[in-house]
């Protein structure tokens, strides 16, 4: 949804970049049944989130989700119900290492798939309850990987770190400016990430946390640090799920999507709305046949776009404005938030009255009070256009 | 709200405890002009929330807030305003350890305050932006630093932490299962507290984030570690904000106070419900003149409770549940949030025929109909009661 110029601003040079998302993880310190990133945030699971953040990106060609066997099933039906491309998803060990080895092996060793995916040069390891990861630090730790081997995003951290004494006291604290947390994204050479698991210990495998510390352990590689944004968060605890929810009703709520039809004129006042609005909000612009069912807007619906602009000059606005309901209604996402459709007729007949343009806006409002009722609010607007 | 046999047990042992709450801090995290203590959660400052979790306990006895010199009439206007009790503001200063040190000087030094506050045996060190801190871990932390001069809440990590070399790579990481997040609450022996603040260096003052580290450092105290809960965890950030207000919102709809008014059979109903609701629902329930401006009302409604049961056997229900709405829109809550109020109305007549009840219930419809444009819900039920 970012303009196509920034993309591209922000690739890194030509390297086969893949992404590797652990999410076997079980979420006990959430306090609840269900694994933290199978979570349901605005109704859809939060790995969703995630993995659409990757595959947004054009330079990243395959990702893999590691599950535990249990949800591989769960894991592949989230796939197809929310329409990600370019993701597979491999079985997972017992420990977060483990899924990650068994991750890494489908790009190296036949026997862990039925596809050998493609070696890529360098792998993001990204978890998948850290649902709002932007090209930017995805960016920058690939280049950095690339330079340096390794790479992972840091923050600053939020408490002082304590080692307490076997008795249960404090033993000593550590100045905090001194120390960062290691956090996600991280991306490594392909090659030295990979030795560097075929390398370590059951040990290692069985009780480490931290992919940076195997890279330097068995492959002398000293990772770049790169220092993240805020939003790099991990989903841990139950208000981590209260607060994801909110940021993503925040950006739903400064997100449109202009829809046109294909005819020039109209595609062309599509496209001068985007240049117009594009600095405020997050805005999509498509030109489609609302007629046929068509895949770009299947995609704005998996996106959960809450927000839409439908530009038409059919004689009757709800000749077009009727199919995109339809289509809404169908993809269940008025049931959880309520949609806004505000659909612009453009009457660009040189001899209509006012009249007819009056009639036709009471015919659009009584269209409105009954798909309200669908938690669908449309709102018309006549522009007579010459 | 606490049934009080808990808070028997939680109290420690007679001691005289108050408590600090460092509030100084600028927000810059946060990225609004508004440092995070005074924001707004459903509609009051989260400092509020915190002052109320410890003025709730009956054991604290004074509790000084330490602000910044510029938002002492603020944090003045916030007391007046949510009517908290036993609670001083004090002028920081411009680091967190010189704040913290202003508020101890106020129990030791007549200079720094109008009134000298009796000096206790423990005090408390919280955060102003830790507002979900239960009397349990406060009672544990003043038990432990009664025994060992010092006490702080631990929380196990959620990320790994590294040092980093001079050139930004990773240096090494810590083994993350040997070390702790030191969180709030902390407590001292006020006396060792007081003599460490005294010793320490102006780069201690300036520089340093850990009350621990100076008792271990000046007064040889090594602090016994409390395992703490999540919900200690301190509002950094905006998503922070995003996950207290949905805690709170959370909270406040399971809590519900019943109001009766005093005459005996009634209050016992009052007394039969909350003994019933109790192990459900956090339940207050009081006994109160509705037609006096009642001071535990007024408390309650300063508390934010969003839920009622108004049990009566006026003749006409409204007659107690008019007073009772008339306070609830007057203290501004219903602006932020529904309120609900079940109108209880028993009936203890002997000789009332049906008719006369229907007709009570349509009396109550219509009235419900007109405060329901004020964002009260009244629901009336009417039980003939023999």
């Amino acid at each position: 949804m970012e303009p196509s110029s920034e993309s591209r601003d922000a690739r890194p040079a030509v390297t086969l970049v893949a992404a590797l998302l652990p999410a076997g993880g079980s979420g006990e310190r959430l306090g609840g049944a269900t694994p933290k990133q199978f979570c349901a945030v605005q109704g859809r699971p939060l790995v969703s989130y995630t993995v659409r953040a990757m595959e947004r990106i054009s330079w990243i060609s395959d990702i893999i989700v590691v599950v535990s066997p249990e949800n591989v099933e769960t894991m592949k039906s989230i796939i197809e119900k929310y329409n990600h491309k370019r993701v597979m998803v491999v079985k997972g060990g017992i420990t977060r290492h483990r899924s990650i080895f068994n991750g890494l092996k489908v790009f190296a060793e036949n026997e862990f798939s039925n596809y050998l995916l493609q070696k890529p040069e360098v792998v993001i390891i990204h978890d998948a309850v850290r649902p709002f990861v932007e090209e930017d630090i995805l960016s920058k730790v690939v280049m950095a990987a690339k330079e340096h081997g390794a790479a992972g995003a840091i923050r600053p951290l939020v408490s002082t770190v304590i080692a307490s004494a076997a008795d249960g006291c404090l033993d000593h604290s550590l100045e905090r400016a001194r120390y960062r947390a290691s956090e996600m994204p991280q991306a490594f050479l392909f090659d030295i990430i990979y030795e560097a698991y075929q390398q370590c210990t059951d040990y290692d495998l069985d009780y480490g946390t931290e992919c940076l510390h195997l890279a330097l352990k068995y492959c002398k590689t000293n990772a770049r640090l790169v220092e993240g944004t805020a939003d790099l968060w991990k989903v841990t605890y139950k208000r981590d799920l209260y607060a994801a929810e909110s940021i993503i009703k925040d950006n739903l709520s400064r997100q449109v999507c202009v829809i046109t039809n294909v005819k020039e004129a109209v595609a062309q006042v599509g496209f001068l709305l985007h240049e117009s609005l594009k600095n405020q909000i997050k805005v999509e612009a498509i030109s489609v046949s609302l007629s046929k069912n068509d895949s770009p807007l299947q995609n704005i619906f998996s996106g959960q776009c809450y927000n839409f602009v439908c530009v038409n000059d059919k004689k009757y606005a709800i000749q077009e404005t009727q199919p995109l309901v339809d289509m809404l209604e169908k993809s269940n996402i008025p049931l959880s938030y309520p949609v806004v459709l505000i659909s612009v007729h453009l009457d660009t007949s040189e001899n209509i009255s006012f009249s007819i343009g009056m009639e036709e806006l009471t015919r659009i409002k009584k269209f409105a009070r009954e798909v309200k009722k669908k938690n669908i609010l449309v709102y018309g607007l006549l522009i007579q256009y010459k």
